[in-house]
């Protein structure tokens, strides 16, 4: 365990990192840019990934070598502290191409347990959600507010977020469907943005699968510290990536993965 | 006709009808809020589409009484000018109540023949995109740019938006999945913004379905002024809602809706 004062530290230098990839990523943002696919798929990567990634680590090799290191463009570094930094650089760079505000840079700490802290930033408009040992907090420049999930605790009343609307596999979009048929309203294509949301207790539930664990990190800590739950569809840890299932409430949780797994 | 200055007059008011909705929506966003079905399926209002499109009519009847006006909320004014205010408070408000910066404010000005000038009003993000006499232009506080269209030509590269997966009828949904199935690109969940980001030039197609006149009025004068082309999935004017298919050029315009008719 580490103590209070160690995970301030680690929380401070987060928000660095996160002002270091603001610079990257609002430098290209809207700007004619090239965009490479990572694979036979469209999976889109810009010099604004990679550039902001490299800022990050920069910031990090200078500041806290001994630490571990996961990121989305440059791959694993090997630590000896037993921390590990977890980048995406861009999370929604299919959105961040298209020009809309709900991609984010997210950046979690974490241990073999889980994430210890963890934040995502929107650097277009400004806002910032983290997770950590003070609770999850809004900030958007002078602004600062606390993060907490609402109380729903039944679907029909529940608005659910995912990014894509055939989720994952065929059988993985089939269970998210029965959710989605059994809540009020489903909203598509916020990508990590929608976990922010989640913790700022404007929606009740977020599933997604065929995850990264860069794609979750910072979201699992800012969600639990706002007092949801972030699991795999299974009810496992999620950090190591796969499946997620976000909720605001146990009640919701349980119900969701009750359907999921029907 | 209308002469220049008046034109300008015109745009000049839209400007201060945008600024009184923002005051009315920005106060009831992402606070907790009375959420009302308009009809049995969930077809949210708020106070915050109400009081804003209030503070809009309000406005009009002082300093334009003798236009007419057609409002998303409170229906249709008959006016004596010939002209008419078309007014959406809130186009995407289940984006509204879910917390995301995606919705907007839409106004235009238009006769029979169609919109003359129009806007579409982001309060969150700080951001407008009007079209009108000079042009598409984007602004964000003191920060101004014009907006133009890009250049694609073929589907294969082009991104495309779209609000719901479902776009409409299931005829409507099957017509739109064969341009999606041709497209780089397709997102969801966007709701006016969408429209605002084909004439910043960040995407290359909208298509959408179901549409009411307040949902495009304003969309299609930015799309125009822009240099893009809005109009129904039949190529007909699209002013009077329906089906909506905005392109940024003729090309993609075409080949779009030889699929979306197929």
């Amino acid at each position: 365990m580490l103590a209070r004062p160690d995970i301030l530290a680690l929380q401070a230098l987060a928000r660095r990192l996160a002002d270091a990839a603001r610079v990257e990523t609002l430098k290209h943002f809207r700007a004619p840019l090239d965009v490479v696919s990572k694979t036979t798929d469209f999976d889109p990567v810009t010099i604004a990934d990679r550039d902001a990634e490299a800022a990050m680590r920069a910031l990090l090799a200078e500041v806290r070598p001994e630490d571990g290191i996961l990121g989305e463009e440059m791959g694993a570094t090997a630590g000896t502290s037993g921390l590990t930094w977890v980048l995406d650089p861009i999370d929604g760079t299919r959105a961040y191409i298209s020009g809309t505000p709900t991609w984010g840079v997210l950046i979690a700490v974490q241990d073999q347990t889980g994430p210890i802290l963890g934040l995502i930033d929107q650097p277009f408009t400004g806002e910032r959600f983290e997770g950590g040992p003070d609770g999850a907090i809004w900030s958007r420049g002078e602004d600062r507010r606390d993060l907490a999930v609402r109380s729903t605790t039944d679907l029909a009343s529940a608005t659910l977020l995912t990014t894509f609307p055939e989720v994952g596999t065929p059988v993985q979009g089939a269970a998210f469907r029965r959710v989605s048929a059994a809540c009020q309203l489903t909203r598509y294509g916020l990508d990590c943005y929608g976990y922010a949301l989640l913790a700022a207790g404007q929606v009740d539930l977020v599933i997604e699968a065929g995850l990264q664990p860069y794609d979750v990190a910072g979201p699992i800590a800012v969600i639990q510290a706002a007092g949801g739950l972030a699991t795999t569809w299974e009810g496992a840890p999620a950090h190591n990536g796969g499946t997620m299932l976000a909720a605001a409430t146990p009640a919701l949780h349980a119900a969701a993965m009750k359907l999921l797994n029907a």
